[in-house]
């Protein structure tokens, strides 16, 4: 699936370039209102140092926080990288409209693999779910990225 | 299970009666390290317009704050009642060391109900987990909270 310029996966996608360029894993999202951007993060997990701060949990709560509704139906969140299960808990506890995202994570994905979050009968919320927008340019960050950490002197790198 | 006064899920419990006072959905959590409280938090949706306010999440947030590492291994969480997908998630992602639980949670409980993250295969890290340490406590404190919305005049009576 290709994306246009200008779209939220490709302010998302800017967002994950970003994040690489501070070293953290390549992943941005946006969350979008009526056409209206009410959030655009990044991950930050080194930054703050918190495994929790994946993009989609500070895309959450800042949008949130500009509706100040508590939650956020109607809204449509663009994420480079399928969703963990705790971001796609969060999404069903914001009742988000849609989840648009990049590429998919057999590894750590929750949404079309691993537990299916959405797919759970007890799953209380589930969003519209289209998968594979920008995908080809969110698994290049991704790759890029890991192959950077592998690289002799990289952080993956074992000592010598 | 009974639990010792002065005990982490104590005080779980304590912060779990606060949440009620404050008309949030009586849940605690507590973390702690080496005997030493990090982090002691509860449900906050209401107060912060926040779906993923939960007791988990916060002190979770704040115990990273407090250590720095950017991981809470070696640290056990106390939580009145069983986590939610989110929470569980956030669990694996902290690498704390046990979960201490007090009631379980058939309809939204993701440990050792609904989607099980720990049991799946893709979960990158599983905290030892015992169950039921406070749980009549907690489930009273539940039952309480929710008879209350339901009575007449409640936030969940249907209008007129």
């Amino acid at each position: 699936m290709t994306d246009a310029p200008g779209s939220p996966m490709e302010l998302a996608l800017a967002l994950a370039a970003e994040a690489a360029a501070h070293a953290e894993a390549p992943v941005g999202a946006v969350i979008v209102e009526d056409g209206r951007v009410l959030a655009a993060e990044r991950n930050r997990m080194r930054e703050l140092n918190d495994p929790t701060a994946h993009a989609e949990m500070l895309a959450i709560r800042r949008a949130l926080a500009q509706r100040g509704t508590g939650r956020l139906d109607g809204c449509d969140l663009y994420v480079t990288l399928e969703p963990c299960a705790m971001c796609a808990g969060a999404i069903a506890h914001a009742r988000l409209r849609r989840l648009y995202y990049g590429a998919d994570d057999a590894k750590a994905g929750a949404v079309d693999h691993g537990v299916r979050l959405f797919a759970s009968p007890n799953c209380h919320h589930r969003p519209e779910v289209i998968a594979g927008l920008g995908e080809t340019r969110s698994r290049a960050l991704l790759r890029a990225f890991f192959a950077g950490l592998r690289q002799p002197g990289g952080p993956l790198t074992p000592p010598g």
